[in-house]
């Protein structure tokens, strides 16, 4: 497999990427998506937050040592509710946990890898977390997640 | 919380949801983004596989026990290949893990979940999957993988 076009970056800290921390998906109803997962799929909801920052109200299913991270706008500013409007209920983004946010931060920008946050920041359940630009990820929002 | 829309069903195999299997990301070209994991990420390729059924190219990369699943079309009629001329490269749909696909199936349809499998078939590194779909699940793909 040819990868000439990435610079080998920080090997000490590798694999970047220890495992999936959660899903996150974007609802209209908060407690109905949780119900059914309650319910049918019988997986227990163990958190509940209010993120101000992003005017999101989660909820958090676990599976296995991973989540489920629902989110629902708590107003129509919010950037869920303009992904709902856009794009209808469905996944929003992908949390892969790290070690270290700063230290993957950093080896992704040696990588040319473009970042939304360039600096850690707080996350729910007092994690530390920054996001990686989908256009530096096949399409996708990815979450660093260091608990 | 409120569940009464949601019958219990088969309590004795729940959680039905052991863990996050994988996520299945649809890409244009496989060795490219499967390059930038292994290099950038250093998270390491460990299986590679030609789907005929659904006429994809596969290749996962292991991140903790989970894997991401990057599926790239081999021909133009793939449903891979429709979902990235309608929505580009993204995340196409994500893998719960199931002890038993057939109890999983069986407890959903009772349940009233819409499957888009109603009986598991064989899925790639020998699995046993089933479908559920979109529309019992909050827009997301979801598939049920047994190991």
């Amino acid at each position: 497999m040819s990868d000439s076009s990435f610079p080998e970056v920080i090997p000490e800290v590798k694999p970047l990427i220890k495992g999936i921390d959660h899903i996150g998906i974007a609802v209209v109803d908060l407690e109905s998506a949780i119900s059914q997962y309650r319910t049918v799929w019988g997986n227990e909801i163990v958190h509940k937050e209010y993120i101000e920052k992003d005017r999101v109200n989660e909820a958090l299913v676990a599976v296995g040592d991973a989540y489920l991270q629902f989110l629902s706008p708590a107003d129509p500013s919010s950037p869920v509710a303009k992904f709902l409007d856009r794009r209808g209920e469905g996944i929003h983004h992908i949390g892969y946990r790290v070690d270290s946010c700063s230290a993957a931060v950093e080896a992704l920008k040696v990588a040319g890898i473009k970042l939304i946050d360039e600096v850690p920041r707080s996350g729910s359940r007092g994690t530390t977390i920054a996001f990686v630009h989908p256009a530096s990820a096949n399409g996708m929002l990815i979450e660093l997640v260091e608990e």
